[in-house]
């Protein structure tokens, strides 16, 4: 879509877990909460520029990957947010947060702690979204 | 709508400015950003809980403020967001930001700065939303 490419920036910052209709889906590389980033696979930088037919698609992955969070890690909060203030590219995010993690209850945007995925926890992770996807996939479709 | 009463903490750091069909049109009572909390008049928590009316509703509602703070504020970029750590009631903050405000490039939440609005200055904002909010309904309605 519209010569499209990811920031270097968030590329460096996540990993790619795959693609839906409209977004990229990024993961970021800090495994002290699950931190989802999706990227509209065009050229934009608030949400408001989005058309009609693209913010309900990026709504609706917003909702997947919220349920996910909950149904799934079941995580106390979801926060979500579109900032973009060091990287232009819109983008948004979905935090899973628990009420023990490192920052509860303040925001993880600007803080320094981090901790890279162990491969097997991300590959649980992984996993488990890929395998909740295809049923999501299947019972939206019967 | 549900028996829906603002949470006591959001009503006490903002000033009402008014009521969309969706939420209620709150401005955070902190003059050195300008910053619209949109409150839907329901009960709920999480943005994924609204069903799709609902959420179309509250995507409007956050476009038009949106709008507001680029062609009239001229901000540089504009933070939304539903965080909720704090306050559970589901709130969508739309922030706009200035590559000058106290804050850039950090984002706004948690921290203390805070100058509340001189009368004349809120009067003015107030003024300004008004006027944008009777034309583009005027336009919309042409």
């Amino acid at each position: 879509m519209e010569n499209f490419s990811l920031d270097p920036k968030l590329e460096s910052d996540t990993i790619k877990l795959g693609e839906f209709d409209l977004s990229l889906l990024l993961l970021m590389d800090n495994a002290l909460v699950p931190w989802f980033i999706l990227v509209p696979k065009l050229n934009a930088s608030e949400l408001y520029e989005l058309d009609a037919d693209q913010q309900l698609m990026l709504w609706t992955e917003i909702n997947t990957i919220s349920e996910f969070l909950k149904e799934e890690l079941h995580v106390d909060k979801i926060n979500v947010a579109a900032i973009g203030n060091v990287v232009p590219q819109l983008h948004v995010h979905v935090i899973g947060r628990y009420t023990d993690d490192f920052a509860w209850p303040h925001t993880v945007w600007g803080r320094i702690e981090r901790e890279e995925y162990e491969p097997v926890k991300f590959e649980n992770l992984a996993g488990l979204l890929q395998k909740f996807l295809e049923n999501k996939t299947i019972l939206e479709t019967i």
